[in-house]
């Protein structure tokens, strides 16, 4: 498009690096914990909640976090105190440039709260929801402008966790998506950007089934609660921070990698280890996972990333036990 | 049974702490991070592997997990240089108090190996399995003496990773499940000892519910390699070392913990957030649940619970954190 005056213009998105002014709709253990997390971050920050409470419980979220995030790291200008607590919603969104919106998920109200937003929003203003199951097509339905309206999904808590997913409905602009991934990233995030809608998105639906794992070997009194977590915190927990679940099984497979690892273990997938069926191991199947470990390895040999995990077990091991001898 | 001498005397497992000597039976990737735990540990090892390559196979494992040993403390009497490797299995088991097989996981070696073991080990010596995927009540049934036959299940690699599953077939004697538990304890391990056989254990029933579900979305484009492991390093992956995926629930639920989670996310156990179908959340399994939480909690609450679950977030991101700059 050229920057003809006669063309019908899209209001401009703010710049991330311009944004000074962000809007927290919902204040609760997520939205009070990305208030955090922008204050850090330097923002001044409006927040809307319903409840009388609100004010009182964020302020002692900041206060809770406040260490931490300052052990991290603070930006210029972070001020725990740069927060407006409003009951009115166009109060909270005047003169924002960004808006995250953490409701309680239950449908009908996000339909209800981010057509409101939407309704009082500044045009160009990127609406981001902290949703962890809708998809941003069936909540967008009642809002005039969805092509503004993303999914942009934290981890508890938003403000020590990196991740956030970040995913359109079908009525949202791609720009919109681009955009607000490139504003997480600006904000210190570790952005994954789908190019579709999948329920729970990603890490959700892998916590997912092992959360259901769980919950069945529980009921079956196969393991208990105790021995279901320790089996992570002592076991494969411990890798998880620094390599995941496909590089753990890439350096299982010895020198030879995923593709000696698929090749030797691949009947393993037939076995009742779970309750989850494998999908087929096809030959595209098995080409993407290699592929896939490879890109990730990027050069770096199975014992160079042997040792790269020994030297973070090792380092996680000694924080971990070293935070359970302080709290004994 | 009393101590009358006219009763059939079973000939005495040594006492724990009365070992000095561990054969290793099969010394590749799993057997050889055996054999430098328990060299870093001050036990004798004698190994057994029929490959002529397994010697020097082993000592360069033993040397690239040393300086990893050495961090984490090495007891007193640790040696690198005190193995030996033989290819004649009746001399690496003279003398072994303790037996640790780590064959390929193929079922038929296994249930032969076994018994071959147990025709040369002393009398009283517990024999433990490494396996990852048979029972013993299928691996014993050549073995003359099945019942002191265990599993002894570590994960990869042994020498840092804390955890062992421990869990007897049909004809194993419980004294030795009992045993083997008492001996990785005393070993510095953190044991799961299991009632009865479940395919695959606990932990790696965990894991392949992640792994099949992380399968599928690549298989269904829904989500690349890098992707899904990145959504785990930088999200949940952070929380597990210190707190399970139960602990790691409790604390979603706010102050109400895990009976307040499972009463408002319950129904999302009914989501397609996984191709793995939830247990039916009924009563009991609820309250075995949130029982096994407050079991775990130990008179933490959720604040607390909360605070340590910070300070362990920051503390394993410091450490990633500067062990990728150093690896850059």
């Amino acid at each position: 498009m050229t920057d003809d005056a006669s063309t019908p213009t899209t209001p401009a998105t703010p710049a991330p690096e311009s944004i000074t002014t962000i809007a927290c709709v919902g204040i609760g253990t997520i939205g009070g914990g990305w208030a955090a997390y922008f204050l850090a971050r330097g923002y001044r920050v409006q927040a809307w909640d319903p409840s009388p409470e609100a004010g009182n419980r964020v302020r002692r979220l900041i206060d809770a976090a406040w260490p931490a995030l300052t052990q991290l790291g603070l930006s210029e200008n972070a001020d725990p105190e740069n927060i407006s607590v409003h009951t009115d919603l166009a109060e909270a969104l005047d003169g924002a440039q960004f808006v995250q919106e953490s409701a309680p998920e239950v449908l009908e109200m996000k339909q209800q709260l981010l057509a409101d937003i939407d309704a009082h929003a500044a045009d160009g203003v990127v609406i981001a929801s902290s949703t962890s199951g809708y998809s941003m097509t069936e909540m967008a339905v009642q809002a005039a402008n969805p092509e503004r309206l993303v999914v942009g999904h934290p981890f508890n808590p938003p403000y020590l966790i990196p991740l956030v997913e970040v995913v359109g409905g079908e009525a949202t602009d791609p720009a919109a998506v681009q955009w607000a991934s490139q504003w997480y990233e600006h904000l210190g995030k570790s952005v994954i950007t789908m190019d579709r809608e999948v329920p729970g998105f990603i890490a959700n639906r892998l916590q997912e089934a092992l959360w259901r794992e769980a919950l069945h070997m529980v009921d079956n009194g196969e393991a208990t609660v105790e021995q279901i977590d320790r089996s992570i915190t002592d076991g494969p927990g411990l890798r998880w921070p620094l390599q995941g679940p496909m590089l753990t099984f890439h350096l299982a497979g010895g020198p030879g990698g995923m593709a000696h690892m698929l090749d030797h273990f691949g009947p393993s997938l037939k076995s009742p280890w779970t309750r989850l069926e494998a999908p087929e191991l096809t030959d595209e199947l098995r080409e993407s996972v290699v592929a896939g470990c490879d890109e990730e390895a990027a050069g770096r040999s199975v014992p160079d990333l042997v040792a790269e995990r020994d030297r973070a077990i090792i380092a996680v091991r000694q924080v971990i036990d070293q935070l359970r001898r302080d709290a004994a």
